[in-house]
């Protein structure tokens, strides 16, 4: 019977495979990983995709498997399903369903933003299940989400809705790059360490942060205070634009205190500036590191929930 | 044949009723207008909204009438149809469609705040025509907005969403309110004038900005680009998170220098960081002061696209 789906997660970092069953559990001993990065060339990005992709499909019957999902980093083409994702610049036009498609003989394969399979699994299983309206999203080096609309994800003109890092809540200054106003700008992991540095502190990595938070170091707790703060303004953009009041968050740098979700949801609450915005509850992702690859898997077990293409 | 539809506009200056034909043609001689105000009683405002049904009603026979649809400046309260206008305080918790009731003899009556109507209406009949995406803004004594998406009214848990002017643009300051960061508290007419003041201005009005553009007047110049490029800005950040790429304009300080539209366009282009949402085109609204009256017929006549409630 075929009841597995081939969850692939494409990012600037990592490719990772996995089957997941009909309930969105992972299979045992089905995970796989291969580093990507923004060096790797075309070559070796294609067989690590496809390297992952064998070794996933290793553990299926042939019998078994219902069709494939895949996750990418953005942006996407949505009129012919290619990736450009910003870190992978080899992979520039890459349609990633062709390279996939000789290991699935003719069956689905699906593709979507990795914010919105994010958004898809938690909806499915985390922390927005029930949610007519909902956000989830990531902060790690970059800042990235997904949107659920009256039970469905939102794809947009071109795959791309969601990018929820690159909108603008700071004011924007002549002479300084779009980037800088925007929430990934200020916000993500390595921003926030670049930051602190200008500030006198002397660490390196996010890590070095969330370390020094804990001890009360004054320029780290400002640095992390001040993500979180703007991801909490940016939610309160989100939910006052689209009348949406649950969000969960997950990725590296928003584990780097124990109450960042905690000042994201007050910095939330305290820049709404409608009275229905100010009901937005922010919690933590509640599926952590199996997200997206649940999420893509998603794509084929709750395929009911896309919109039409 | 019942082809007509009873549409309502509520809003903070006025409240107008017309009969709307199913091509969205207002019947000649339906249209009938009354002020509202922020200092109207409750019983003064009934009053209003009863006699403009009224009036339009009598251009209409008995076996006409399809349904009512009404437009509502917010926010609203999707859970009982009630209305809680910002600058209608009399009103709040009206549940209007109780109100119109009687006049409508068992026949359906829709709510929907003003700004999806517009977004509506823009997509039956104006600039938006065809877009599977699309907003349509009103830049005004306010800023607010509708998001279509999918073909399809946004509408959001508590029925508002859509409330682009409360989304923030500029950088929140302690000791500042919300709304000074927000796009209205930036690029309203009454802001922009009141900004121009403060820098010398001597005018007092968005009429008095427009005649002084007109001419030159550098802060009147200033004041009125500094409004349009905070709209672009907004419309960058909606055009990145929601992937969309239709975009109209209207309301009167929209209206306040020739290239108002040219500079939003302009803004909203130069503001984005992801390459998709440069795509964005902006244009002045078909429709005008037709819009809100076109959008609240849309509501019976093109009920197909509205959300199942």
């Amino acid at each position: 019977m075929r009841t597995v789906a081939l969850a692939i997660d494409l990012g600037g970092t990592k490719v990772e495979a996995a089957l997941v069953a009909a309930d969105g559990t992972i299979k045992a001993g089905s995970r796989h990983r291969t580093p990507t990065g923004p060096t790797a060339s075309r070559s070796q990005l294609d067989e690590a995709i496809i390297h992952v992709t064998r070794g996933a499909l290793e553990a299926v019957g042939a019998d078994e498997l219902l069709g494939c999902g895949i996750g990418s980093a953005g942006p996407l083409r949505r009129e012919d399903d290619s990736i450009w994702p910003i870190n992978l610049p080899a992979l520039h036009g890459l349609r990633i369903t062709e390279l996939i498609s000789p290991a699935m003989a003719g069956r689905p394969i699906m593709l979507r933003l990795d914010g919105t399979c994010i958004a898809l699994a938690e909806h499915w299983l985390g922390g927005t299940r029930g949610a007519s309206n909902a956000m989830s999203m990531v902060v790690s080096t970059g800042v990235g989400g997904g949107i659920i609309l009256d039970g469905r994800p939102l794809r947009g003109d071109t795959g791309n809705a969601g990018h929820i890092g690159q909108i603008q809540v700071h004011t924007h200054r002549p002479g300084r790059s779009n980037a800088a106003a925007s929430l990934e700008g200020i916000a993500s992991g390595p921003r926030s360490v670049r930051w602190a540095r200008k500030r006198g502190w002397h660490g390196c990595t996010g890590e070095d942060l969330a370390r020094d938070y804990a001890v009360g170091d004054p320029v780290a707790v400002a640095a992390i205070r001040r993500s979180a703060t703007a991801v909490g303004e940016a939610i309160a953009s989100v939910a006052t634009l689209l009348d949406l009041h649950r969000v969960t968050i997950g990725g590296g740098f928003s584990r780097s205190a124990t109450d960042y979700v905690d000042i994201v949801q007050t910095a939330a609450v305290g820049a709404s500036v409608v009275g229905y915005a100010r009901d937005v509850v922010v919690t933590p992702s509640a599926l952590g590191a199996d997200g997206p690859l649940i999420g893509a898997a998603a794509l084929v077990h709750r395929s009911d929930v896309l919109v039409p293409a």
